[in-house]
């Protein structure tokens, strides 16, 4: 699955680290049976390695963090590294609400599902508002990246279906966070404009999700 | 909260780097104030040391390994601490349905719900097969730790409700590596015996839990 967020983190890290890859998307409504094979949990990223099976995204990362040493994102600090890792678990009530209100976009609780999604991006907001440019402060670090591709998202969602997840007014430094990123060398090679995201979430809605969307 | 496994992972790790520590402990179904000034995420544990605030239990004990060194627990080779993480994701699988077990336990589909809890454990039975007395292999690693507070209950649960989470036959190596848990002094300092869980899950079960059932 090409637009998968998850994969993005994991494809980030691949590409900020310029280490080379190859890519092999997963029709996830029909997994092949070797895809199951090497993951007990069925979901992407999946990395292979030398016969070495890692999935998940964030242990991809860091797994990956761990054997290519160059252009290293982790703090350093014990307490900035176990803070961001709460963050990310911040983060996680985001992209849980974030999937709800995506859901229920036609539904009559839909604004208060989006408003479900304002309100567990107030921790986020505060967090980059204290920390600078990136959640890494100067330059992106981990986090910046795990946290990156559901944020790319929303604009997609805003223009497409009207629905917006991020209001400016309410949320301005992640608003500005994500342009900034989008600057980054490592989210330029990886991300995808708003009108592919809006063609994959309408097949993801109509019920036959294409997945092929985003393949060349 | 005296008895819940997630605290207890931290105390296990505090009690094996030996680390002196106060405890305060939060009825949980009415949390004070000045708690959830502290975490955002209302849950215990949460580790408070020179005005640093850290939560979430395996975050707990990353940073406890990382700002104490003495007695580590954490494998050096990066496959092996993804692999571990890999496991810890699994075992997550299992306290979904552990959780959902007991709250089904009077209901039609008890039988249901317990044979879901076998099933999630036999990637755990499969990887302790492969290792040895412990998941670390000769001694207790991290992912022990913080594996090992659920199944201590399970006995309880075998004893006071008549429902078998864990049965012999299915799974023998599980249940030799809880009894050899047992034997792990950092553990023996921070169990509770089978009757002190059943009296929590009891009171759990009424709907009035008693959160000071195991403080002396």
């Amino acid at each position: 699955m090409r637009l998968c967020p998850y994969a993005q983190r994991t494809r980030i890290m691949l590409a900020h680290k310029k280490i080379p890859y190859e890519t092999v998307n997963i029709n996830l409504k029909e997994k092949p049976e070797w895809f199951l094979e090497k993951t007990p949990l069925g979901m992407v990223p999946v990395l292979e390695h030398d016969g070495k099976i890692v999935y998940e995204s964030a242990i991809c990362n860091e797994y990956l963090e761990d054997i290519h040493k160059q252009n290293g994102v982790t703090p350093t600090d014990p307490y900035r590294r176990a803070r961001d890792k709460m963050l990310l678990e911040m983060n996680s009530k985001f992209t849980t609400a974030y999937y709800k209100a995506l859901q229920g976009l036609k539904g009559e609780d839909a604004n208060s599902l989006i408003e479900a999604v304002h309100a567990s991006l107030v921790p986020l907001e505060k967090a980059i508002g204290e920390r600078g440019n990136f959640y890494g402060g100067d330059k992106p670090s981990m986090l910046d990246f795990l946290l990156y591709p559901h944020y790319e998202r929303i604009e997609g969602i805003r223009t497409g279906f009207h629905a917006d997840f991020m209001p400016m007014d309410k949320l301005p430094k992640l608003n500005a966070w994500v342009s900034r990123m989008q600057t980054v060398p490592a989210v330029k090679e990886t991300m995808f404009d708003a009108h592919t995201h809006i063609d994959f979430y309408k097949s993801y809605g109509s019920g036959k999700t294409d997945y092929d969307i985003g393949l060349q």
